[in-house]
């Protein structure tokens, strides 16, 4: 398989997708959009109530449990929880991510009445320091620019997005590509390594304000590839 | 005049540009462009003869000078010099800069093995540096991803891509969008406060990776705007 087209993902139909912090918006956003291109999707949470309870609101085969329970038993695990509390909560999984692909979404940022802006990072980065806390783990970052709002509409259909990802495990990227291009109207697009994912995370707050100006949901789109 | 169109934008069909660091691939790029489009264009270096060399190649009604008479006789002037001289060249031109839109487009990047990577920059990014170094000026972020091989190409008759315009100052950056608006295709869309330029300059790296991959001269364009 050549992978030098951003349409020439692998099959990921059969991958089962846990999502930590799964009852925040961008996680039942994700979650709902998995469950509906057919995956086992399972929303994690502190709280195996609360979990339960936004699982129950999406419907379909989407389940809830706690955080721990969804970081054993799905595949893939997406990391959708506030910047917060990043470090600790990934510590505290470490066993049960152990060999996983593990997808970092997290986007730290702080607001003032100037809106958005991109904190420092000791690691650089969210995704590296998911990498540096889970180092048997393969840490790929992704879904940073997809809006949580578009992902939960029941109206919007498609989804006009490139999805950044990043990582320095060829196999998993390629993985976490083609679960990009399970939501409808996304593609799924090798954008670096793990070290350049700081302005990814950090370009988040460009679109807020980018959102704020024109009224807007506003996605990336990669020209030329 | 509402801006709150991307596609509206001030006539700056007059206004006449300068180019700093016009005799390097970038600058000599942008310098291309702006004289297709009927801009009076000024190309400056440290060496008035290689100016005038680059202007020659480049034909029309580009000129060359020295970057200190660039910089006095232009309306706007476009900063596309190397990161390693950036502050001391901007600094030995403050009185020259005064009152005028000035526009970085410099990228701190370093280089090794793996590829581009951004370089930590004191002010948090170039043209956070530019604002702190030149405090009469009006510091504008912009054209940082724009190709220069496409700039250069005489078979390109249209970029595909939108150029991120950010700055403080509304009219200012209104300004650089209708200049960027400039070159066919180009779309100049706003892009946040400059304190939220060091992602779109690090960002410059992974497309440098994506143009690796998929062997493209990729672009970025805003979706739903």
């Amino acid at each position: 398989m050549s992978t030098d087209n951003p349409t020439d993902v692998p099959d990921v139909s059969g991958v089962s997708i846990g999502i930590l912090g799964g009852t925040g918006d961008q996680g039942k956003g994700l979650a709902r959009r998995f469950g509906l291109a057919g995956h086992t999707v399972l929303i994690g949470s502190r709280s195996a109530g609360r979990a339960q309870e936004a699982a129950a609101a999406l419907g379909g085969t989407v389940r809830g449990a706690e955080n721990a329970a969804v970081a054993a038993e799905a595949d893939v695990v997406i990391v959708a929880i506030p910047w917060d509390g990043h470090r600790s909560t990934l510590e505290s999984l470490r066993a049960e991510l152990a060999g996983k692909i593990v997808i970092d979404c997290v986007n730290p940022l702080g607001f003032d009445k100037q809106g958005a802006y991109a904190l420092p990072v000791e690691e650089g980065s969210a995704a590296q320091q998911a990498a540096a806390v889970l180092p048997d783990s393969r840490v790929v970052a992704a879904f940073h620019h997809v809006s949580a709002v578009l992902l939960l509409d029941p109206e919007v259909a498609e989804i006009d997005l490139d999805v950044l990802v990043l990582g320095d495990d060829r196999e998993a990227t390629d993985i976490v590509r083609g679960l990009a291009g399970r939501i409808p109207g996304v593609r799924g697009v090798y954008g670096g390594r793990l070290r350049n994912a700081h302005q990814v995370e950090a370009l988040t707050a460009n679109l807020i304000s980018i959102n704020r100006r024109y009224k807007a949901h506003a996605g990336l789109r990669l020209t030329d590839i």
